[in-house]
């Protein structure tokens, strides 16, 4: 197997993250997105839609999707758990997670999208649309704090898949400069947490 | 257990067609959006997020997301199998799931949100990110018709949560006027056989 992967974009970053939680070594190949070398029809041929990361198995097939390559892994390797151990607790995973991506990881992505220069020219920018993401990626990490007073991790007292999502989303938000509120020492506490994982330089 | 739903909306009707497709019989409460009735405290109280689907479990505890639902409901019950069979295969029906979510079923979605008059004042309307993603939906309609061309439905030769996504997320294109383009028969074909099977109606 190899993973096409780029060292500076975010969902590449959270497939290396949980490959790292598990102690998995996979080569990977950077496919650099500034050159756009994801445009190229070697790597559509891979992934028509264009997108990384992109996990090459040993028969040739390609899978793409950071979330089914985690689960694929998942699968592979159960310890340790990243995303639930019964089907209860799988289920409350999957929520959380993408609960992660739409209001978290989505918002910040779409900020960057539409109102940062890297995407000017090359994709059509809604600068409008990226303010009213941003103000929901406010808005969501506000409530997010109120979650995470209750408990250890997004997820639930063991660190998750929801963790990665959440945290490589939120690191993301730094070129928008949405960062965490001081106020909102719940949150802080938990980004601190996740930060000192050896897992996090993945 | 009891599903809090609402006829006229997306994604509680992949829950439901998830279900009929298992032959599982839930009961299902109404909540009218329209009526705004999922900004209640009583309803915010089951998912602050505001959003359908909901599953209320017998401990009292609310399982949010749709797909989060349906994997629960997988577990439970396996036959027929809708999320894949073994690890590589439920990996691969993941990653067509989170294509048709990502690539069909979201941007339809974004259009209707983003220029419809049913959420002119209930939302910050951005009409030009509508007609983005207007655009991006007819194009990846085009590329699903050539996908489709190779096999009988969207992650193989077997129905699937995929073929749910899809197919809710095309319907849901009507009142926006994103309809299947005549010239794409493999869409076209994909989408009657799918219309056909009685869990369209659940």
């Amino acid at each position: 197997m190899k993973l096409y992967d780029f060292r500076l974009a975010p969902n590449p970053r959270r497939v290396r993250i949980f490959l790292a939680e598990k102690g998995i070594d996979v080569p990977t190949v950077q496919v650099d997105i500034v050159k756009a070398e994801h445009k190229q029809p070697d790597f559509l041929a891979k992934n028509p839609l264009a997108g990384l990361p992109v996990l090459e198995l040993d028969d040739g097939r390609h899978l793409t999707e950071s979330v089914a390559i985690c689960r694929y892994f998942e699968a592979l390797q159960p310890e340790p758990p990243l995303m639930g151990v019964d089907a209860l607790d799988r289920a409350f995973v999957e929520m959380w997670n993408r609960r992660m991506e739409f209001e978290v990881f989505g918002p910040i992505a779409q900020t960057f999208r539409n109102t940062h220069a890297f995407f000017a020219g090359r994709i059509p920018q809604v600068a409008e649309w990226g303010e009213v993401n941003r103000r929901a990626a406010h808005k969501r990490l506000a409530w997010l704090d109120t979650e995470l007073a209750e408990r250890r991790f997004v997820a639930g007292d063991r660190f998750s898949i929801a963790d990665i999502t959440a945290w490589v989303g939120i690191d993301f938000g730094k070129p928008s400069d949405i960062r965490i509120d001081a106020a909102h020492k719940n949150l802080q506490r938990w980004y601190e947490a996740v930060s000192a994982r050896p897992s996090a330089r993945a």
